[in-house]
């Protein structure tokens, strides 16, 4: 996982996908749907007997074998560690029957592990620890190859300076300096983490003219304040270091080949490369720093108290800067290079329909170990490669065809998945049913998921499948919220941070991402098998309970007749999506009345909410010929990438999807609508008209799009 | 100056030479000298005129001037800053009229700053600081180009280890963790510095088995048990690092080339050079600590007090061994190849016997800014170089040359003398009148002299013939005991550990260091130009008082008629060596009588007594011949020469000087008489009767000289 949560608790591992849950959570029940949709009657007869098998073939033995094995040592990207993980990968599913293929690329990042060192000057020299602690509870803390903590993508430099405190480092807490008065120039910049992705705050902080800047990690953020720290608790000690990329380009992926793959310098098959100078990487050194380090500056400081909201929580009071008495010397020596990225996927390939994909994915370079971040993902899906395998042995190959994705380079932005969409796009965009990302979905037993709207449906029946480990109840059973509240589970929207983005945002193919959620310590040191067994997954029973899950979700999406995508969700959730955008606009005082589109969303919702209904019917009318349920799923497949805008977002070219994007100010959230909501809050009322046309012809060509299926289903338009 | 002192207080500047001063104090009043000798009458009237004019010569401008500007920046061996100073040197002598030369040599030694660092590893990570704090009061300690402590020729290596404190890491120290039974092999070793020279620490640490040492300030050896700590007072701070090097080689210069000069790769002129690998630097990895840092580690310790005599000034009970529950981590990265070495060197040529010199010297690359150690020396060499120019200028050449040479690399073990005496020994031999030392000799009020025993006389004489600068006294009046003992200042015999060495051990030439000694943070941050002028000379006044000593010592070498050598001195010296050695050996219960020796020196003095008057008289016979006294003057220069042994100390074929050599146990104390010496620390009773028989030799060819010598004077043998 790339980035941080908001408030970076760190206990709900799902946390930047849920970007806009608020928004969700008070939708109602979701669209009743047949208990296995997409299917005729004997489909779902010979669905419901394989996943009955493949229930029973994940094991908490191959799971733990498999977890202890990837994270035995750290394995950054462009390690020799991470090669040896990446060679377990394919070794395992080859093992397990799926064709498996590298694909490899050389992007641009930092080589090897940079040297940083943050110390006090004034007024004492006093060296900073930036490492966690060797704990006789966690062996691995004490793995020769760990090192100290760094932010990938921070400049080189060597500053020595008075200091500021800029609470999270958010556009609003420098806007909020500017207006006190603080003088920012040349100063280093310390900020907690929290409230945004890390990048953000580097770029913020380096906007405000600042020499450098320190991210540490706020005890009221994850640390005591939330409950026993480690390795007495799950929470962050006072030597736990987030690291993390600080990458903030308006592209994931490589640097330096936005929109075209990075494929290896010796392939002569790139066009060209960004020169490095001309990319809008970090120009100041970064760290990050654990909060028994931060508290030396921080209980230092002699200038004004901090504003309401602003005070941490280490035991004084915080103030806005430090005094020409206080100065902090800050050095980060990280060059960078070409460093080869290998994702290693695996194939089922499809018995009848090959050339249609379901794809699963997590990436498993780490910073750490990677126990929880990204691992537990992994192990899972060696798990279910290993059941697939074994059904497809048993004579129950999928119908489509099932990829597996081990990405490489996520953690120092999003790299290996989207050199990998770039290079495959066209194929994707025929091809790719949905992709579903796999990413620290393993670290406790609360479940959680985010989707593009068509499959928060088949995720819900999913969960209503698998039993959760911990009593008889099933994991749907479990995610219901709390007795009384009388609706369906939160399905969130799909925020940004990790390998889904370049498939949902760039091609538009329907993603999600699902996990079983609890405490992890992600980028520290303390991400280790010893910490995952410990507060993660005792029993490691909750890795194999999500192979189920994303095992029976894919087998749906690969065996159904029709595919079973949650058409119905986008009339209510756009609608919701409008709403929500009039309350932004009253919010910012921008008077807009989104008219048109709450007509468009309307007539779609119409359509839309027929569609289930047309489906089953179809299906139930008998057997169709495989063409023309081919045909029929080609349309299906097609319907999302109608909400593809193809010149790109306004903000963000690369970003094409309309239906969510990136929020260019904290680089963390996901809005919704993107295009509208970017003029929206640059306040420009005649571009949110200029954008709410072009919105309006996207749904009506979705609404035509679905009316057209709708007639293909033999329902009345 | 190279190396530390005993008990490393660091108030008094000319420690290391003084290491048998005790066995001085005691020798009553020196032979009793006429007012100018070796002087015709008409030759002390000139030379009393030359030298009220050179009295008045030296200002504190000037000296304040260059001191200010030598020591602008760090500037060790190797540096920028360092080669800028040659040139600041070489450009102020050839103002002042003397002939300037460079002579440059290859040596194998450290390149750059080397990467080191020391933290706890357990219970907790903790980086220890190895800086000097910033001071407002000197603002030299916020140079940009300051730098943590290290130790020269320190071995790369990264190693984590318990650790174990050895005292002062002397032979003894170690000999009693064996006798206790304290394990050493793989252990970070602690020990403090003082006692001995801080390579001894290393090579004992290493035999030992240890995997690493790191040498510490302790606050009862310098720091707040001795006074006000910098900046309120001049000791140790708990930041102050003493820099220094560890290399421990029977030769002092280049590692590669013992008794050889290293000159440059390029000149083709060097027959061969050791193999890096063959040559005994250490294997492990050192590095100083200043005691806010030592404490760190001190105070977890958890093993046995340590015994009598071994508790530090560290508010705790200090602890052998710090068991498993603390380790530390020592990582040093210290490459070594050839670096250059420029010794500058200026000559007065003399006006009728050019072809004898009388050398002043002193070193110019400095641990950090150098102000104490060493350029206040550097500073008052050319002030007075200054001066004699003038005074050349004035028509007042001296007769013999003087040659003021600025050395190279001294501080990583004494490189650049060593070499250049490597490269002229058969002109030095034949040459040099004597060598006079100006390593760290301005640092306050009490002057301090140590010598081979033919200069102790001149030096007295001196220090009458000059002013203090605090009063109407005479520097002399100062130097003399507290009133009450009735004797004359011990003037001391000179030890190891600055450029004296090779001139005094490998050569024979007569050699002095003299000072006016005070405190000195020496080889830290804060030896810098505010420290001096704020502790060490505030006016400006010892550095041109030094000059007025040095220049009139020199001047009276260069112009005398007959050398002014204290040639009485050698057989009250020597009986006392003697009953020394007689003392040791029934220290260590050998059973050895030195009757042949004691016998043939009691020879020897009734000779040299007479040498003084003998030459008096001679002078008082009138004028002589120059091509007589020319003669006479080789006969005397010869005198030192002949405790020569060509083939080399037993233990060290290098130092060639019956009467000094280095003590092989600790590298710091001389010993006197080493030879035998030897073979009485060896507990060899056979070996002191065959090297008592090489000094009796020895000691009858040298009455035998002096006996001609006398005859040649007109004097009854």
């Amino acid at each position: 996982m790339l980035s941080a949560r908001p408030r970076a608790t760190c206990i709900r591992s799902l946390g930047p996908w849920l970007a806009a849950i608020a928004a969700v959570a008070g939708t109602g029940p979701v669209e009743a749907t047949p208990e296995l949709a997409g299917f005729t009657d004997d489909g779902a007869r010979v669905q419901r007997r394989v996943e009955e098998r493949l229930a029973a073939l994940p094991s908490a033995a191959a799971f733990r074998a498999h977890l202890e094995r990837i994270t035995l040592d750290p394995h950054p990207f462009g390690s020799e560690a991470n090669a040896r993980v990446a060679d377990y990968l394919a070794r395992v599913m080859e093992g397990a029957g799926l064709e498996v293929a590298r694909h490899e690329y050389d992007v641009y990042a930092p080589v090897g592990r940079p040297g940083v060192s943050v110390a006090l000057v004034r007024p004492l020299r006093l060296p900073l620890n930036n490492q966690e602690y060797v704990l006789d509870e966690d062996p691995y803390s004490a793995h020769p190859a760990a090192g100290p903590g760094w932010n990938a993508y921070a400049a080189t430099g060597d500053v020595t300076a008075e200091v500021v405190y800029a609470n999270y480092g958010r556009r609003e807490d420098f806007q909020k300096l500017a207006a006190i008065g603080v003088p920012l120039e040349g100063r280093i910049v310390l900020a907690r983490y929290g409230g945004n992705y890390r990048g953000y705050k580097a770029k913020y902080a380096e906007e405000a003219g600042a020499a450098g800047l320190v991210i540490y990690s706020d005890p009221a953020n994850g640390g005591f304040a939330n409950g026993p720290v480690y390795p007495e608790g799950p929470h962050w000690n006072e030597s736990t270091v987030q690291r993390g990329s600080i990458k903030t380009l308006p592209y994931p992926g490589d640097p330096l080949t936005p929109g075209e793959p990075a494929l290896p310098l010796d392939s002569g098959r790139v066009a060209s490369r960004l020169d490095p100078e001309e990319v809008a990487l970090p120009r100041i050194p970064v760290t990050p720093l654990p909060y028994g380090s931060a508290a030396e500056i921080l209980r230092r400081m002699e200038g004004d108290p901090v504003p309401k909201g602003w005070q941490g929580g280490l035991p004084f009071t915080y103030r806005l800067t430090g005094g020409p008495g206080l100065t902090v010397r800050l050095r980060v020596e990280q060059p960078c290079g070409w460093v080869r990225a290998t994702d290693v996927v695996g194939r089922l390939r499809g018995a009848e329909v090959p050339d249609q994909w379901v794809i699963l994915g997590c990436h498993y370079d780490a910073w750490t170990f990677g126990a929880a971040d990204p691992n537990g993902g992994t192990a899972m899906l060696l798990t279910l490669a290993e059941a697939l395998g074994e059904l497809a042995r048993q004579g129950h190959r999928p119908r489509r065809s099932i990829l597996i994705c081990h990405w490489d380079a996520e953690e120092f932005g999003i790299i290996g998945s989207t050199e990998w969409v770039e290079e495959l796009r066209r194929d994707l965009a025929a091809s790719a049913v949905a992709y579903i990302n796999a990413d620290m979905c393993v670290t406790g037993p609360r479940f959680g998921a985010a989707a593009s709207p068509t499959l928060k449906g088949p995720i819900v029946e999913a969960a209503r499948a698998v039993a959760h480990p911990d009593d008889d109840r099933t994991v749907y059973e479990h995610w219901l919220p709390a007795a009384g509240e009388d609706r369906e589970p939160a399905v969130g929207n799909l925020g940004g941070g990790s390998d889904h983005v370049a498939f949902y945002t760039h091609v538009g193919i329907p993603a999600a991402a699902l996990g079983m959620g609890g405490p992890s310590l992600y980028h520290s040191l303390y991400d280790s098998f010893a910490f995952f067994e410990r507060f993660c997954d005792p029993q490691f029973a909750y890795g194999p309970a999500m192979a189920r899950i994303d095992g029976i979700l894919a087998l749906r999406l690969a065996n159904a007749d029709l595919l079973p995508y949650d058409v119905g969700r986008y009339g209510a959730d756009l609608a919701l999506h409008v709403a929500s955008l009039e309350k932004r606009a009253a919010e910012l005082e921008v008077a807009v009345r989104l008219d048109s589109l709450r007509r468009a969303v309307a007539d779609l919702g119409a359509a839309t909410g027929l569609m289930a209904a047309a489906r089953e019917a179809y299906l139930d009318r008998g057997s169709h010929p495989l063409a023309e349920l081919t045909d029929l799923n080609r349309q299906l497949l097609a319907l999302e990438r109608g909400l593809l805008h193809e010149e790109g977002l306004q903000y963000n070219s690369w970003g094409r999807s309309l239906y969510a994007g990136p929020d260019p100010f904290s680089g963390y959230a996901c809005w919704l609508l993107p295009g509208i909501r970017y003029e929206l809050e640059a306040g420009d009322a005649a571009g949110v008209a200029q954008w709410e046309a072009v919105y309006v012809d996207a749904v009506d060509r979705l609404a035509a799009q679905t009316r057209e299926l709708l007639a293909a289903l033999g329902a009345a338009p």
